[in-house]
């Protein structure tokens, strides 16, 4: 019997690849490390998660659940698809997302398990190990978590709370090196629930234009803005910057759990050109595509799904928004930032004399963010995000889908929070008690 | 304005990634380059594609498409699952699995987005670019795809035809070294149709215990073997060597589409430890896990899919695979490899005196299987695959799931087909007629 083969080792050492090792994400490791107990005596509200499922009060449209059910019923959707997706599903996104200023085509959609494979697949087509890419602070944390598994490197750009969150153009523009492989913009933001005005979305397209930087569009909000507001979907405003934009059913049409998303590949200059488009389809063909119910059920979710569910989540949504930013703006110590759009909300909890130098500690107690949602967590039995998860620091997030007895509640719990930690800072400009 | 940032050059060059590059699936490329048109005056069988639902012959059972519904309706499973999928559907495919040999927990279940990404996540956790990996030949193309997009080589084993597509157990041992990183076995096999006895299997278990050598079992046809075989889970065999078995609802269910997998982690010697658990958690987080609804009609799937399902689809796979191997068996030229489960059937088809040493060319005007494959769709209008997309020339495969008439039609071609084509080799001590 052979006992050692070429010098392999007959013993077991069985360890975890470097892309295991350095596939991180900070959400999980940030709120897994938060050991407190909520408040027994109160129950817990958590205003934590980007789902916007978990309390009942958003469910889908019954024309959402028709589709699947009629695909089911079909019996023509049980079997592989392409790796890309059906023609006639692809079709569909296409015509769905179609316009003059940007238009689409079935070749130009790529059908993928949720965004955020959508986003994985872009990464993966664009970078190398060693490039680097650009990536909003704060930001939604997937993209360090796909950007160093597959070792390209993250450089962080800045958006400014003082100025709706709009980035910090030259900071941008700045950061970007022989090595940048692609910009991403995402738009309505996650966390900041913000939307880029047209006049915004030129300018950083000048910067990817004059750059020569590919974008990756991540508009998995699309579209969810509220009144007063316009989302403007990047690819209409520009017709020679190479752009990858993504989305998916989970957030608009609140299924998340569903795992439907897409690329739409906009590149009226043919800078992509074929080599892209083939290298995202060669990349679909490692795991094969989304689910085929769902992709079946894609033609009548987009076709049927009533104006007035869009409207209605999107009234509940404001209608929130406004009630929690009234409710918080009113709190000594914190300071919210409106949004416009998406799910969420960013207060800044040191308010500071001016946005941008002296940071005044009103809260001294706490270390930091994280600590600051702990004991929140501890006292009230509110659960926020700090934003630490999003690079952020001394920032949290409020998920604002919540039914609105609770988003009441909750920020009564927070005021009364803020009330028993709250210290009024010496020499501060601006009166204690707001 | 600025011009030039940093050395950035100021124009568009925009190309794939290495790792799409790198993506390579050697089945889409072969079929892609096969330019012949069928025979007109003939419809078209495809005996090609491994998806049992194209004909409409094999639907799923009723019981599935209703737990679909159960869960669309129940309204409980349209929000995110952790990442590796519901506990309690984690739960229920530990229960399934289950057995004394070879316990399982939910925390041993991880659902993937197909089996494809089960072993794809298999493989990016074992394997850092630059190590090896063993894979069958002839074997599923995915395991090359995947390695080499991963930068993880490939050595290929042998399985011997005239052993029952056997393991050629001395060669694969000789192909171990410092950087293997794991053997995969896939039982019971694509392409072969092949079913390893326990004997057999636990001489594979001897050598990766013997070599330190942990191993991912594709058991995505697992229980799908004919009357006179026996399926043996490799786990059930072995207490010592760590395995990842991969499975899923695509091949036994018959819903490829859903893309519903599983990995199942055997691990009594805790030699994979929680850094291996852990690994595979953190890189399920990338794109998260497969389609909700699936997950949440799990449990009915498992519970209550009927044994009459399971034991029909069999005994049609059975038939027509006597039905097909009978009739290829009785053509000058071909040798069929009798299957004893799976949903194929491998046939060599350039005869040869004796299996291993004198390859006698019957087929003279073909240079090879990708050429025969391609003329018999040009005049019979048969479409099989040639083995060179196994990496296992000199055969071709046949899908076995389409209704009877036309795997008797199918044959009567391929009949014809050799009949036109067939030289009696000079020299042959077969019987050129046969
Ligand atoms: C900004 C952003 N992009 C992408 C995603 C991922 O979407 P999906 O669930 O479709 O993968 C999310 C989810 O929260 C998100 O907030
Ligand atoms: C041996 C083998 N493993 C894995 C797979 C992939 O299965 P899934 O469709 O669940 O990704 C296949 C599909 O044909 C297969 O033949």
């Amino acid at each position: 019997m052979p006992g050692k083969v070429k010098g392999r080792k007959a013993r077991w050492s069985v360890k975890p690849s470097d892309m295991a090792n350095n596939t991180f994400n900070p959400i999980r490791a940030i709120v897994d490390s938060m050991k407190v107990k909520p408040n027994p005596d109160k129950t817990m509200i958590s205003l934590s998660i980007g789902d916007p499922t978990v309390f009942g009060n958003l469910p889908t449209d019954p024309e959402v659940t028709q589709a699947m059910k009629d695909a089911l019923d079909s019996g023509k959707y049980n079997g592989y698809a392409p790796s890309i997706g059906y023609l006639s599903s692809r079709e569909e996104v296409a015509s769905y997302y179609h316009c003059p200023e940007a238009p689409l085509e079935a070749k130009d959609v790529i059908l993928t398990s949720g965004c955020s494979q959508a986003i994985e697949l872009c990464l993966a087509v664009l970078a190398n190990p060693g490039q680097n890419i650009l990536v909003p602070r704060p930001g939604f944390s997937l993209y360090r978590t796909l950007a160093e598994s597959m070792g390209i490197e993250v450089k962080l750009y800045n958006l400014l709370p003082e100025k709706s969150w709009e980035i910090d153009l030259k900071q941008l523009e700045s950061l970007i090196d022989e090595k940048t492989a692609c910009l991403i913009v995402n738009n309505p933001s996650n966390p900041c629930g913000s939307v880029f005005s047209r006049s915004h979305l030129q300018k950083i397209l000048a910067v990817a234009a004059r750059q020569c930087v590919p974008i990756l569009a991540d508009e998995i909000y699309g579209d969810m803005v509220f009144s007063g507001s316009k989302f403007e979907p990047l690819a209409t405003l520009s017709s020679n910057v190479p752009i990858l934009s993504c989305g998916g059913l989970a957030k608009r049409w609140l299924v998340p759990g569903w795992r439907l998303g897409w690329i739409l590949i906009h590149d009226r200059r043919d800078i992509f050109g074929n080599e892209i488009r083939d290298g995202l389809v060669k990349l679909s063909q490692r795991i094969l595509g989304p689910c085929t119910i769902v992709q079946g059920a894609l033609k009548s979710i987009l076709r049927r799904t009533p104006q007035e569910f869009y409207h209605d989540t999107l009234s509940f949504l404001k209608s929130n928004a406004d009630l929690c930013y009234g409710a918080l703006a009113a709190i000594p110590g914190l300071r919210p930032v409106r949004p416009s759009g998406a799910m969420y909300l960013m207060v800044r909890m040191r308010v500071a004399a001016t946005w941008v130098e002296i940071e005044m500690e009103h809260f001294p107690e706490f270390e930091n963010d994280v600590e600051f949602t702990e004991r929140l967590v501890a006292e009230q039995s509110v659960h926020c995000l700090p934003a630490t998860c999003f690079e952020y620091p001394n920032f949290f997030r409020v998920v604002i889908t919540v039914p609105e007895v609770m988003m009441l509640e909750a920020c009564s719990r927070i005021q009364e929070f803020c009330e028993q930690h709250y210290h009024c800072a010496e020499g501060s400009p601006e009166e204690c008690d707001k």
